[in-house]
């Protein structure tokens, strides 16, 4: 059966042949190739104005995003042997650069897999599914995932928002084994369990790992506050790294619940507070009181899901920001981050370096982390960065 | 004595105020106070047009940038004791950082010493004054650094250009002890010798520690290019991680010599060859011979030193990235730099990326490394900010 050609309109191919994988709607020669004529999730061959061959890819009519591509070899159409190679050539570069098997094995565009996550929790594969194009191929996706990485157990995690986009349901199952919600994983030399089941997005935050790694080189010193600790990834190292009081701050009751456990698995239990409430107002609080820290680490949900939320989304940073640099002791250390992809590395910077100021404070920037090597970023496509964690030190203005 | 004022016009003082430390000569008031008559050097009290009192600095008449804040507190002037706080500040950082006395210690106005570089081998500093307000201030300066670190010698790499800019003659001195120009230094386990008195820039490019650190993590495979090796620090690495050949390319007859003794050192000189020749050529050599190796590193020195060389110097980056990837193995490692401060980040990945596209791969950036942390970055200040290295793996196009 022959692929369905999508032709796109005069002198839109430039972002594809640039490396980019996304087709808007409004790029698209309807009257050539009328979208409604086509299936969500179903094959086409990109083809610009002139006919010059682009790749092959899949199809939205209903998305925004109505095409993405997959393959820029006209040999190598969508199927079992592409996904195959792909899911091979992601795993090559996880084993070449993680000692255990805890990592996100499929990072969508980044490793030529547009619309799949794949994380890895030893033997157990938690998957997000989210365009209709990946759901079309999910049977031979999961064949080829249980080929390549032999897994005991698959999760779909298929409960994000990003879903309704492409007209998908939301919904968590279990397509392979009889998995535990309450896994354990080893992140450079500590012991967790997660929740790959029902956790926060996929359970575990494993672009940070690196950057949690990080902290042994810069030191937490004695007294930490661990703000939107979830289930403690960041707090126990801290502890384990030597401060002798973590305070770990979370409004979710059952995630401070989680992080007890984590401490507890590592015999840290004794050096960890936890403060259940909203993060504005217990910084606000400890810093009335007086309080202050060597270290403090920020590492908050995204403040600008939407283009729209930047200018609040930027003061929310900014006001969170500033708080923490104010309970710094001079010369602590500050670690933040900004997981918006809204928000843009020099933007975050600067914010930050405001909230600085206004503290009365200058910072040196000492180092600036982004997501982990498992999370690759796709140079032609600036969606596939998010990540920002900036560690720096704070200084009496000069 | 009181301190001379300087006004700035209406308007001009907003860049201070938002931290960074330069004033130009059109933003100052010369009605109010001539520029004229004041000498090179001379400490000044910055004040806005308001009379708002915003720091203590020095100013050179001379120079395009007129002026530079050293301290924001006024009861904390320049003087020995600002200095002594500044380098006690500076070392304090560094100690925290490293356990070996090899780094840069003094990074100019990322440490609130605008003007002084002081690089840290062991007993020995290397310092470079770069304005004529350090450059008065000297003697202070030698005596809070003898104070604070007890070194045995002290070299002045004042050969830098730059010094011109402020109407300082260039020469190198020595003005503690009797240094060797064969100093023993030791990066991330891997013993090399530097030439304090006669290398390039100051000797050794600490700048670059954390970065070849990394390839630790993401292995260089058997065959490695390293491209303008200077005297070795990334070569003899590579060597040291396992690679089987490392072919080493520089112009310097001299250094390639020094690199054969780095090798030598850590018993390494058997997997070292070294090619003598312009970069481009030998690589366009390589390629054309089919060469190939599973890491490529590129690390010349900077492309771009004045923005009206961005053009020239893009193209040059993009020409060096692409015959390096066309040199990689499927798969193969790229650790690629710029030190240019005109070529931003974005510009530098935007720039590699295309560099790929030509060659026909697809680049996954797994990490940007910055300079180390002995070089931090003032976040209010841009230029302080100018080191990016790229790792990525290249992938056939997808």
């Amino acid at each position: 059966m022959k692929t369905q050609p999508l032709i796109l309109r005069k002198d839109q191919e430039r972002r594809l042949l640039a490396g980019h994988c996304w087709t808007y709607s409004n790029e698209v020669d309807t009257q050539a190739t009328p979208l409604k004529s086509l299936e969500p999730g179903q094959p086409v061959e990109i083809l610009s104005s002139h006919q010059r061959w682009i790749g092959h890819g899949y199809v939205n009519p209903h998305s925004l995003i109505c095409a993405r591509i997959v393959s820029r070899d006209p040999n190598h159409p969508l199927s079992p042997a592409l996904w195959l190679q792909r899911i091979h050539d992601a795993l090559t570069l996880r084993e070449r650069l993680y000692d255990q098997p805890y990592y996100r094995l499929v990072f969508g565009e980044s490793d030529g897999l547009p619309g799949l996550i794949v994380d890895r929790y030893g033997d157990l594969l938690g998957v997000q599914i989210t365009t209709a194009g990946m759901e079309r191929a999910r049977g031979e996706i999961m064949a080829a995932l249980e080929q390549v990485v032999r897994p005991q157990s698959i999760v779909l995690r298929n409960d994000t928002a990003v879903r309704a986009l492409e007209g998908l349901d939301q919904k968590v199952e279990v397509v392979l084994g009889s998995p535990s919600d309450a896994i354990r994983l080893v992140e450079h030399g500590l012991e967790y369990t997660a929740a790959p089941l029902t956790g926060q997005k996929t359970g575990w935050f494993f672009d940070q790992s690196e950057n949690r790694a990080r902290l042994a080189r810069y030191g937490v010193g004695k007294r930490v506050l661990d703000v939107c600790s979830y289930i403690g990834a960041w707090g126990v190292r801290a502890a384990a790294l030597g401060a002798e009081r973590v305070s770990c701050v979370d409004s979710s009751e059952s995630a401070l619940a989680h992080l007890a456990e984590n401490a507890a698995r590592n015999g840290l239990e004794d050096r960890i507070d936890r403060i259940q409430g909203d993060a504005f107002e217990v910084l606000r609080a400890l810093r009335d009181e007086g309080r202050r820290f060597d270290t403090v680490l920020l590492d908050p949900p995204a403040f600008i899901k939407r283009r729209k939320d930047e200018k609040d989304g930027v003061q929310a940073y900014q006001r969170l920001n500033r708080l923490g640099i104010e309970l710094l002791e001079p010369g602590g250390l500050l670690v933040t981050s900004s997981c918006s992809f809204h928000m843009g590395r020099d933007n975050f910077l600067r914010t930050v370096q405001q909230a600085g100021r206004r503290a009365g404070r200058s910072l040196q920037l000492l180092e600036v982390g982004q997501q982990g090597p498992d999370h690759p970023v796709q140079p032609a496509i600036p969606e596939t960065a998010y990540l920002k964690t900036l560690f720096m030190r704070a200084l009496p203005a000069f």
